[in-house]
């Protein structure tokens, strides 16, 4: 037989069945097979050269995660510095807050008679149930917070760490928002005012005339310093949406302020959405990059997966065998206490970039 | 042959070609084969009873659908009164404004060598290009339309409201900010700070420490305010994210405040995300169903595919056979002039619901 | 403003929207805007060049497109000589049986209880009826005319044609099978052992011991003969599975027998599956090409959409725009009464490929 | 609080991580989380009662799932019994073979020149490639086996045994073909016309005129009566294709025989397509029994993901949990050396099914 292509150097290597397989093993035996398994097997090693980078690490997530049981992997993602700043939708968030308060979501159906559930009260996320009921007291209980805000503009970033403190203090529970706080990991939520979130906060400004204001506008200036302070950027994106989209967009705006920014060195999107559609939320990596939302020779993969399946199998395998990197990591310290966030102690300027010149 | 089940009453009638045949009919006949086909049919059935019926239409659009070659379509539907508001991402908004102001997209490539594109400061959407530069010279745009703006807080509401303004009076060239406009058609969008017209609104606070704030809680008291002033709604919606679950806010929201809200009446979405991975883009009407979202009788249909192949067709049927419909509607009219907006003459309440009681 | 880039040379045309605006206007409409609508325009025009072009055009057909409403559709591409070769699942020639012999399918809901349809005998594709009673009629029909073939090999080719007379003397009703039948149009259909037409000849054997075999892999060399013969061939394909694969096989086996052929000259695809997952369905054409499935500068489009939607639209247009050409095209003539096709009066060699040299 | 409703049973319990957790309990604590995580974990609990059941497991497979590396898994489910009887595309056993014989597939890019394979006479499959120049030496391979065989009819059961003896002789390796003759599990190929065996069937035709036919129809009776025989049975499918109805079908058959026989007691599915297109591959566990091919209390559960993430994971937890259950087991023995098969010693009938009277 004649010299091999150049194409035909690594041999698929059939995955082996072995009892008592540790997840960061059967990670490791998907990394010679094909098709999605391998793109997940690449993903824990490109979050591990991000750990091990000196960079910064974006996380966005939309989906109902949090109502569906993955909530705990994400505070667990903050709490060990495996990530460094989240985006979310309102949702996730809420949900996250719902079960950190002592409620819970359910297991359910997804074929189930909805009008008899809307007779109950019953909210249906597919095959997840909650209690309307308990949600309607969720939003006084957000009502409550938005009674202890001053009467000024919070960017969603502050907004959100005064919430997890909120929260920690009356809770002492773990969750996303109260991991967060007490990390002092920053939050942004582009899309609040599409969650119930927002109505919480929409109910509080009907009863007292609250006068806090959301700065959206904010979190754009504050979302792309954060880029400017450190151009060495990763983005790990769950599901499309504005987390997707808002990690991506920090980038661009940054680059436009500071020509040392020059899109993520690293990405990994675990997406059930395609491209073919045309929508953000299904975009490719490679696509991101003709947009300079990722750096021409980023590292990168795109696991097309729901993340109920891949996220949980991911980290428990990074658990495993990014321990000794992630010891080593030096994460960025953040002071989020005040309406502008400082980083290593140096706080950003107020209402405007951190251009250069 | 013995008697026929009662579920084998509406035979299957294959679809027969015929040259010449024109979009309503190709629609008429798909009426009664089966799948997505059957569906895209039906929606057009609901779209014309919503006509016909006294209430309020709220139209979503997420997807890159401007950039698409879709935005005469919205324009048309919101010049004629189709729709009563539009709920947006910001970037349908944004791709509308670059073509009203004069520039394109282009058509491209899937495959495309993005390190090319980028190269040239070319953006690709899937097949679609644009020209970054052209892109960066909106923003500047976008800044001196800030600078025309007061130092108080705007819901996107109004500040879409003005932009429509600001735009028509430089152009006088059709799209949807410029149709909306025109028709004083209320536009949303709730996740503003995602988008190429947030970031060109937060250039304008860095250049001249702009101090108008987007309210976007405002949004949420303003759209909700809509549902309860007439709780007979209906909803079309075109891809998921936030124009979906905004649309579908407003309605629960409403409902907090005003008991006769009870759901939208009508819903139809096109969708290619589906239902099995919990997340909101793809939820189902069904589901729907259980939050309250939809009233437990509504009329309703899901059609999987890309609004790129259905929303042709569609309105081109809609606008044969819906004519006459149409010219006996009598669509809401408001006011959009104000931080809050009129209906019918009668301004909404500020800063709170229009509660009952 | 420098001149544009090369990349920037075609702009999207938003569609606009006219009343009474006949179906090949709209897809004319659609080859300008973006995503799966401009790719189902193209489709359009690629089906004008295959039958302009001097080529032999195989057409596959996998999904219920039969029981939902296409199989019309289908036999007029069949007597109009849009098409030369159908390749099909047996499901589809099943269900287009059922009809022509005066059953027919039922609009149904895709949300029924499964146990009630099964307990009146009722068997449901999505949101499609069925009698299971007719079905079990349909059988022993099936097998009557087993009856009627000799003790011998058949390819899936032969026998479809002698059930399309069977049917056709039958029924004088026009359907897929009667129009193959009429038209002397070949049907292949690998996989005949996976359908109700291959359990109708199990019960056959069951009941006589019927020695008619089906000679599968006679039908493989027969479809190799029918690209050597006329290398110059296109492919169209609704949906995946076998006759997708069974289309390109037939170009790769007559390659290694013949240099002259190499690969479809165009291809067009409608799928709803995508290339992710690894699977032959959802595979590109991009991917064809490594194979030489395709030739390498082969035009060629794929259509993300359902059937039920593109089909309708695609079909109507061509039956307008494609009028003058098709008029002009001369078909290839088929004799197929016997075991081994001729074409253009000259007989293929009895089992073997009709190889060079 | 008042009292929970009866719909608010069974929390959800977020995912919590720990190093070095095996995939057994990955899965156990993926069963009280939601969406496809649930559905996984769940298709492992059916999976063990199927195993701790007296029943007959059907496995069928579609997707290139042996050249993703998954060959070794399903040698490993042939092997230790968790399955009994195998139904499979042509070309899963087609790659399995050719790694069986040695060479390999091999691991590649989803975005590559295809032209460029094409000049080295590389096949791409998605991100996987194999050698052109291999597989035209397997079909010489395969052609050289034909030729053992006699002048007559070979159901793909019998076929598919000789060739895994024939296999097994020259290379005493393990794979698919090998594990399933020397464990005399069944395996049943009924599109093998639309693979490379069949390419390879029928150049050995070509060749010597090799009188050997595949006989397809008395498939279809020996699966039916695998199922008359031990009317229990349970079905795990890989993909969608020919597999997943002929396991379906061996059903429906079989109760046309024997009304002993009521559908499948247990069904999974992993797929990656959708029920709303109305194709079978996608099609719902419910919609199967309305056509009686599963119980109507069959325990049953489909999981929407690519088998190269699910299977891994599922079959690795398999092989802890179901161990005991697993010993226990007493699969049916197959007599698999003739033309019809024998089962615990007693063959089926010839040429037609073991019916009831």
């Amino acid at each position: 037989m004649k010299t091999k292509s150049r194409f035909l150097r690594a041999p698929v290597e059939p995955f082996t069945i072995q009892p008592g397989l540790p997840a960061d093993e059967v990670l490791a035996r998907m990394e010679r097979i094909s098709f999605q398994g391998r793109n997940l097997a690449t993903a824990r090693r490109i979050w591990e050269k991000m750990l091990g980078d000196d960079c910064t690490i974006f996380f966005g997530m939309a989906g109902a995660l949090s109502a569906g049981g993955l909530r705990m992997i994400v505070a667990h993602l903050i709490a060990e510095r495996y990530i460094d700043c989240l985006v979310s939708t309102g949702a996730n968030l809420y949900h996250d807050l719902h079960e950190t308060r002592g409620r819970r979501h359910y297991q359910g159906s997804p074929i189930q008679d909805d009008a008899a559930l809307q007779a109950e009260h019953i909210d249906r996320v597919y095959d997840t149930y909650a209690s309307e009921d308990e949600f309607v007291e969720n939003d006084e209980w957000i009502a409550a917070f938005a009674a202890t805000l001053e009467s000024r503009p919070y960017t969603t970033r502050e907004l959100l760490y005064k919430l997890g403190e909120y929260l920690w203090k009356e809770t002492q529970r773990d969750g996303i928002l109260t991991a967060a706080y007490r990390a002092s990991v920053p939050i942004f939520c582009p899309a609040i005012a599409d969650s119930s979130i927002g109505m919480g906060l929409s109910q509080a400004r009907h009863h007292d005339g609250s006068s806090a204001y959301v700065d959206v506008i904010g979190d754009i200036i504050e979302s792309a310093n954060l880029v400017i302070r450190r151009p060495r950027t990763a983005s790990v994106v769950l599901g499309g949406g504005t987390p997707k989209n808002f990690i991506n967009q920090a980038s661009v705006q940054a680059e436009f302020y500071d020509d040392r920014v020059g899109g993520h060195r690293y990405a990994l999107q675990i997406v059930t959405d395609v491209p073919h559609f045309g929508g953000a939320s299904g975009s490719s990596l490679e696509e991101a990059r003709s947009w300079g939302k990722l750096a021409t020779d980023a590292e990168q993969v795109t696991v097309h997966a729901d993340a109920t399946v891949a996220l949980p199998l991911l980290v428990s395998a990074l658990a495993s065998s990014a321990q000794e990197t992630l010891a080593k990591r030096k994460p960025l310290r953040f002071d989020l206490s005040g309406p502008v966030m400082a980083v290593e102690g140096r706080p950003f300027p107020k209402l405007r970039f951190e251009a250069r010149t």
